[in-house]
């Protein structure tokens, strides 16, 4: 006996072609483990190209915000809401030009950082390498998946 | 099919019966996400008693500090040693009565933290719950899990 035979999700979300590794920063945005819903991950598995970490979260569809900071951490990962056994959505990440309220910016005098009413805004500079750029202050933040708000 | 198929590991190390919602911080103490290993992680999953959670990693025992540190934040946890798709060994995790240089003192003037060359030492006061007092200033920690080095 070689192997195991898992039940597949009924409904819920399989996040897969995480960037290897990434798997418990998408946990995080997730917020897991305060969830109750039954998480399947999977790290460090071979894909076609190379290797890539699954997540899988019963019950569960996300929400756009979300979706918008698993692409900051894993451009590549396509995103399949499972409805009755079946995909019944399936789409890649998207990184907007544009992220706004979801990274806080690393220079701590910035504006978006005051007291003000004012939302984190960055521009997407290059999308692979990932780099971004406060509209405010124009710092770059170095560790992008550290600052996810 | 409401079924899926998932190779067993070969060599490797499978911690059983994870206090629900713990898995997270139990990868932290392997140092995953760093490894490059194959693991593999469910969360919340119904068992004889409750829920709890799993995790696998491929090709990796665990050193004796691991599990006693594992030990802290999952105190019913099994660990089952796999060699050629079987288990070649399976024990609890086991709380001893004091535990040495895993867990980091709460108070800043303790002379676990100061310069000095002294490990951090704690005493068990009660298994369940888990309480620890430290043998040098008293202090107890609040959230042990958090305090783990």
């Amino acid at each position: 006996m070689k192997e195991l035979k898992i039940p597949l999700i009924k409904d819920g979300t399989v996040i897969d072609h995480i960037t290897e590794g990434n798997a418990v920063k998408v946990l995080h945005i997730l917020g897991i483990p305060k969830t109750t819903n039954v998480v399947s991950v999977a790290m460090n598995v071979k894909s076609k190209f190379g290797k890539k970490d699954i997540v899988k979260v019963e019950n569960r569809e996300l929400d756009p915000s979300e979706v918008d900071k698993i692409a900051l951490i894993a451009p590549k990962a396509t995103i399949n809401i499972i409805r009755d056994y079946e995909v019944a959505e399936k789409h890649r990440v998207n990184l907007p030009d544009e992220i706004r309220g979801i990274v806080c910016c690393s220079n701590p005098t910035c504006v978006s950082n005051s007291k003000e009413p004012v939302k984190s805004r960055f521009k997407v500079i290059s999308k692979d390498p990932l780099r971004i750029k406060c509209y405010y202050c124009e710092r770059e933040p170095e560790d992008i998946s550290e600052r996810i708000i």
